[in-house]
């Protein structure tokens, strides 16, 4: 009995295009011995749609996304797009409208890759990010802009429906590990409202799970310990802007963001879940074929881990892991890392 | 003609208090030479008070502080007190009422220093962080606690009048710097009503300094370089809440939080700037004499530095700079430490 995949596949500006490229063809690769009909559907979505015809996300877009197992995203923008456009009217209206509450992203220093720590130790952690509260609610506003009287406030929402199941989420994927370890980031101490419904909720669920190991960090001593002490850490539960800043130092120490993945996950699959590299569409290097697709392919292995097929996402990791141990700081061409990855996916 | 300092002194909890006794012995010994009389007063504010009088900071005692020419505060803190009192209370109640909407925290890698980077160059930066807007304004609240309906929010505060201020102040601060080099760092592209305020006071202001290069960073991005490329920074100057988490990292790569010190600045001197180390209590160490008094002296330093006394607090950092060299990564003890910085800037 075959299973058919159905993807929807957003390639999106600059590099994107050309990192999603790899990503298939590697999925194409790893899926050849399977008996797994793979259908991808493309959408023109990013800075050119946008450019052509104003548009971002329309809504006959989105109920046709929401059609699809999955969602694989390159990355969207460039310099001739307004700040927030593309991220608003595109990359989080997506996450909202598919409830993307699980905003997942996995650390992890692959023997071979040079990270600019002394002595980083065995790093290997996962950051689980609240993707559709906090300060990305777009709840803000700006009175008499422009004027010496002006005021621009944003508002985090938090409620303890959507703490609740991202934290939830956060255990039982602690749970499933290892070390059994959760670490949850806020700042408490200043953020006192929405700080503490997160720590009581952390302390109420927690007795769900009670193999598990909690600690708590404020944000700005989590920053500390991901450059002193990273291998301290298993799972992380935090917010969404601080998951957002604490990934980019997490991406940083374990090899840059062309190694990073992430997946905008839907647990309870009422909608497709969405799977894309931490990195934007980095117009400088665009068009050369010099950008890396670890992350994008590593993407591609989260998106078959969601979607059950768990020998095959291993198979791309551990591809990526000899890749990189063999290659070490050689530079290589886009193509050349997508093949090389391909091939070994196969063999 | 002998000056007349007259210093509030907040030692507070744990290894405050321990640090603040090196600090005012190296003050001592700096101002030994000099014709300048220093008069201390000494207030116990922090979690000894709270627990005894369940009081953070009376009014009497804030108003007693603004006779002041300036405060030196250790650390305040322990675990019985619960989160956000004494940081709302009294820290937090510190910089606002008395405007401190400069809040300085320069990092510099002083010879002979541990690092966690493996090649961080030479790091001299400070950062500007606003000091009385932003999510530290304490505007937030919850709804329906305790319930599965709780609403928690937090409201980022932001003024043209708030914003503009401290971004002029890093511009002169940037000005009068060799490299000339201003990085504002936000999250226009999510927080767009603050991102843009910021944007655009950084746009403005800027034209009064056309020798001042500027570039902005996205906070994530931010938190990439501060790993990778640390040595690009001159001045950075951002919002309350990034600030915060930026600067505990930059404490974490130029040798940690023990050699972190700060200033809560009130440039315009309508009230005493409070000077500070950037770590807290550290009930875990206290009463051992084991903690570094060095960021305490360092505060010294630009407490005297910011009361016009600059040679004085140039020596300070010599002696620090000198001493750090020389003891590389021996451990001594607080008071050893403080005895070896007060002979130096003695001699
Ligand atoms: C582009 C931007 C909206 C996005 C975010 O802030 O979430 C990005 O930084 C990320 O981490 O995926
Ligand atoms: C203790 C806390 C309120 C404070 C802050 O968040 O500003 C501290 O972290 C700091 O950096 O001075």
């Amino acid at each position: 009995m075959s299973r058919s995949l159905n993807l929807a596949v957003i390639p999106g500006d600059g590099i994107g295009t050309e990192v999603v490229a790899e990503g298939l063809k590697v999925l194409d690769a790893v899926l050849a011995g399977a008996d797994v009909k793979v259908g991808t559907t493309t959408y023109d979505l990013g800075a050119k749609r946008w450019h052509a015809t104003g548009e971002t996300l329309p809504d006959s877009v989105l109920e046709e996304l929401r059609g699809h197992d999955a969602i694989l995203l390159g990355a969207v923008g460039d310099p001739g797009v307004p700040s927030g456009v593309l991220e608003r009217g595109l990359l989080l209206k997506l996450r909202f409208e598919l409830d993307h509450y699980v905003n997942l992203r996995p650390s992890r220093l692959f023997p071979g890759v040079a990270t600019p720590l002394a002595n980083p130790g065995e790093v290997d952690f996962v950051v689980v990010r609240e993707g559709t509260e906090g300060p990305y609610v777009g709840n803000g506003g700006a009175l008499r802009v422009g004027t010496p009287h002006e005021i621009a406030n944003e508002v985090s929402v938090n409620t303890a429906f959507g703490v609740e199941r991202v934290v939830r989420d956060a255990f039982a994927r602690a749970q499933a590990r290892p070390r059994r370890k959760l670490t949850y980031v806020h700042k408490h101490n200043v953020l006192v409202h929405a700080g503490h419904l997160w720590r009581r909720t952390v302390e109420r669920v927690g007795q769900e799970f009670p193999d598990v190991a909690v600690d708590y960090l404020h944000v700005d001593a989590a920053t500390i310990f991901f450059v002193t002490d990273p291998a301290r850490f298993d799972v992380i539960v935090t917010d969404n802007l601080f998951g957002d800043i604490l990934t980019d130092l997490a991406a940083a120490i374990t090899g840059g963001i062309g190694l990073a993945a992430s997946g905008n996950v839907n647990p309870d699959r009422t909608a497709p879940s969405m799977f894309e590299p931490v990195h934007g569409s980095a117009p400088d290097i665009a068009g050369q074929g010099i950008a890396d697709p670890t992350a994008a392919v590593l993407s591609v292995s989260m998106l078959l881990e969601h979607l059950g097929l768990t020998a095959e996402a291993a198979r791309i990791v551990d591809a990526v892991a000899a890749d990189l141990g063999e290659r070490g700081t050689a530079k290589r061409g886009t193509a050349e890392v997508g093949d090389a990855l391909a091939a070994r996916v196969t063999a």
